[in-house]
């Protein structure tokens, strides 16, 4: 392959001029400026962006970590991300993880060998300190509350989400409320277990740990909640769901099973998809795709910030 | 930021020596070594990958091009793309479409810059003729028959499955069967049409234009179906739904309606995702899981091949 010192050659001009020609300067007269066009046609010669990035140091791409891609959730902040991305002339790398910190880590090493500019991490296995010492080498932004760290963060405040939808479903009269999350480890649910247990405190109501169901993330893991629900002597009266598409599958198979939604038991999910809307679930709205627009903006600023999202609970025919 | 001619100058050896030492050749005496780890050390060097692209000429970056990543069916696709990519060491670009031209030529001018080594391309708006110009710049892998052409893909035969779903329905007594697609346009719609085309003028059916439904990507799309369905004098007794997601949403709306299912109207969707088991839908499966991960494979390969996926119907409870 030709390389722009070959051109410079062929034209009988100097490497300066040829990189004028490529880079679209002013001053190159043009007589050069057609030696240079000439030499670029024979030669069939193509600009390596590489060496682009290796002059520029930016790659006009943003890393995107997540644990899964075909999970809506992810899959619509990634479309908020991939909208911003767009038009602001970004490209994205994506990482999905399966919640694995080694690959979580890989994405951290494209940050610090500057295969990206910034680095979008919408959920983590990875520690606070890992992030931390990475941020020299480029922004990382984070999907929940960062304020007091010095990293910048997109965020909604699940303790107070999930304390205000139990206070709503208690004031519904549930007193044997249950959850339904995806992991059990990870600063989100660690927020709302904490507000779960706050919740039992503030009225006196006891622990049980069967009424946390967690690996709840898709459709078909309504199954799995439903199934269990149905073994228990006590089962629980309501049940806080933290994504509409697991909601929705429980709905689903409460119908299989002729079980009352929700008189024989409550059911509130989680973001506010199109699915709650047509089987009628009562829902907490999370604005995703704003969300991940607002992440990139945040990736590409350089400047830390800390964005709280508000939400909203949507009422409708599950409570 | 310190470079290579810096560390060699700090460490009193030559650019070779430093080189060699980052890239771990031997031959290197543990003299030398040990001064450039200690000015590597002293600088905070950090090896520029671009600059290892730039002499390698690989970047191990794929990129992928589908028109949303919210949708489940390309999500699968991604979610086999990324399993591979992850197993072999390389990162993915997403090219979110939107099914626009301008951004798949986005993606198609990053092969031809060498900032990406290959492309998947899951679906396009693009000519075949601009894919084959690029293909000098890199493998191009697509989702549909490229027999023939000298270009890589991963599909499934549109026209016989869709042939043979016909087939089954009208063995079941359906003489009035209508479909719903994405888009009206693109190669695997094209041959869905001539297949349904094809089996009305088998039996001597009269083509309705009204029974094909197009822009049916989501769930929720189902609504729109009914709607339009409901005001028809004569509606269609089955309907081909080329996504199990729309299929699931047609089922929950004719729940809503007192439609009967199978009784007024029999469904098919396409897929096997698990809300079709859940919802008893009778679909056709197709592993998009492992058409990704052969997309991927395809793509690193470096030779053209073609293979087709074969499919099965699942009979479950709406035809």
């Amino acid at each position: 392959m030709a390389n722009i010192r070959d051109l410079a050659k062929m034209a009988g001009v100097s490497v300066t001029t040829v990189s004028r020609v490529l880079n679209h300067h002013p001053y190159v007269s043009e007589e050069k400026k057609k030696a240079v066009l000439e030499a670029i046609k024979a030669t069939n010669y193509h600009k390596n962006i590489n060496a682009v990035h290796l002059s520029k140091g930016k790659t006009k791409l943003i890393g995107v970590v997540l644990p899964f891609s075909d999970h809506p959730y992810f899959a619509l902040l990634l479309k908020g991300i991939a909208k911003q991305a767009l038009e602001n002339n970004y490209k994205l790398v994506l990482f999905q993880t399966d919640y694995m910190e080694s690959r979580e880590m890989e994405a951290l090493q494209m940050l610090e060998q500057k295969q990206i500019d910034a680095l979008i991490i919408c959920s983590r296995s990875c520690g606070l300190s890992i992030i931390k010492e990475h941020l020299q080498f480029g922004p990382i932004i984070l999907c929940e509350n960062m304020k007091g760290h010095q990293i910048s963060s997109t965020f909604v405040n699940h303790y107070k989400i999930f304390f205000d939808a139990l206070m709503y479903l208690y004031q519904k009269g549930h007193k044997t409320i249950g959850y339904c999350i995806g992991r059990k480890s990870g600063a989100n649910s660690w927020n709302r277990d904490r507000a779960y247990r706050d919740f039992l405190k503030k009225y006196g109501l006891p622990y049980y740990p069967e009424y946390v169901f967690d690996q709840c993330f898709h459709f078909e893991d309504g199954e799995k909640v439903i199934d269990q629900i149905k073994k228990m002597d006590k089962p629980p009266s309501a049940l806080l769901v933290t994504s509409d598409q697991v909601a929705a599958g429980i709905v689903i198979c409460c119908q299989k099973h002729q079980i009352a939604i929700p008189g024989e038991i409550a059911i509130i999910g989680f973001d506010n998809e199109p699915i709650s809307r047509m089987m009628n679930i009562t829902t907490v709205e999370i604005p995703l795709v704003e969300m991940g627009e607002n992440l990139f903006r945040q990736a590409v600023s350089g400047e830390i910030s800390n964005h709280e999202i508000s939400v909203k609970l949507i009422e409708r025919g599950t409570v």
